[in-house]
């Protein structure tokens, strides 16, 4: 099997949470079934919230295209990276390396035009909207977004999400997401991977993707080479 | 903070638990408070099991002192190793590096020794008792291991643990230690990270130690450089 390198650390539960995915899609006798993974699990990348929308603080881009590097040295045949926002850096570690990035957002926006909705409820965060990070994935496929109303009270959830208070919110993203169906949406995407810790319970009328399922899919597929995945080829990344 | 290098995969499951127990110590704010680890999941480690108790397969240890010294060179400032087994292989990946290797067993001996407990009873794999993985720290200690009286039936529960059928062996776990207690064990060390799986909700009459959780706390120490961690230094390793 091939092994798959992970830029992670945003949150670092998130990246745990991944690595549960992973061993989960594996019907596995043995531990030697399970996929391989090199984890960086890096809490340290500077913030993408307060880069973003606050616009202070150290920039993430060379942090994470050397955390790419490092990963392609140490043996790594693909990247990934379990938070949606980074992605707006998906670029700059495509170019830093030789070897696939699975890209969550082109993934997720994969999974979702199997189900023919058009207008996807994002359950997101707002430096996610901000930054555009699926604009270009949604555009192609004939998606229209549909955000939150009150996008403040999604980044406190997360921000609480990663100093551990986690307590009453799974019943308050039920409320963000009913708002998002509310608004038009016919699918609700989960497309922050601290929101992807609590989302598991969601009981929504409509279904219900979560971008951090697709990406594990998606390592496994690759790990095994059985040709599922979908990622940008680093040999047509300069079209 | 410094980031420690996790030789992981053995199994996978465990090593996605002690990244959770390492989160769990810390008091996090936000993301940058926690740890930075650098995790080989590697489950294509050759089997300890198949090499050390049925005498087959392929010898784990250049697997294994090849993985740390990647990690040295990825920028970990420490090792260890969530596999009580694997611990077999201690001073081969301690020459393989110039790193500390924060010694699992080390660790626990030394966390047991505060309980005051001599009679240890052990929830481990045959293989880490054939192989005396605990023989020298327990000596230096004065601790006397108790061992099941039905090994084999330890050793089928971790092979299905590995292949993730736990269905009812929390209850067998249970039986095992009360058969320790009843053989003189003062104090049940769980000394497999397949079992660590499934100890949380031990209830016996005698204290609980788990040599993942001591693991889990000497990283943190030494993340964090508050010099709470013992380790085997690399400067006095060969004496």
């Amino acid at each position: 099997m091939r092994p798959v390198g992970i830029l992670g650390g945003m949150g670092p539960e998130a990246t745990i949470q991944l690595m549960r995915n992973v061993l989960q899609a594996v019907d596995a006798r043995d531990d030697s079934d399970h996929v391989p993974l090199l984890v960086h699990q890096n809490p340290q990348v500077p913030s993408r919230i307060k880069s973003l929308i606050e616009g202070r603080g150290e920039n993430p881009k060379p942090v994470l295209t050397a955390m790419a590097r490092h990963l392609e040295r140490a043996g790594a045949k693909a990247l990934a990276m379990p938070c949606n926002t980074a992605h707006h850096y998906a670029n700059a570690i495509e170019a830093a390396v030789d070897i696939p990035f699975l890209n969550m957002i082109d993934i997720t926006a994969q999974s979702l035009a199997m189900s023919g909705s058009g207008n996807i409820g994002m359950l997101a965060s707002p430096a996610t909207r901000m930054t555009g990070v699926f604009d270009r994935a949604f555009k192609s496929h004939g998606f229209s977004p549909v955000w939150v109303e009150d996008e403040a009270r999604l980044l406190d959830m997360i921000r609480l999400i990663k100093s551990g208070k986690t307590a009453g919110l799974e019943k308050k993203l039920g409320e963000q997401a009913r708002n998002l169906v509310e608004l038009g949406a016919e699918h609700i995407l989960v497309a922050c991977t601290e929101l992807s810790l609590l989302s598991g319970n969601l009981t929504l009328q409509v279904p219900v993707t979560d971008s951090l399922d697709c990406l594990a899919e998606s390592i496994v597929g690759f790990a095994k080479g059985n040709g599922i995945s979908i990622w940008s080829d680093p040999k047509t990344k300069s079209r």
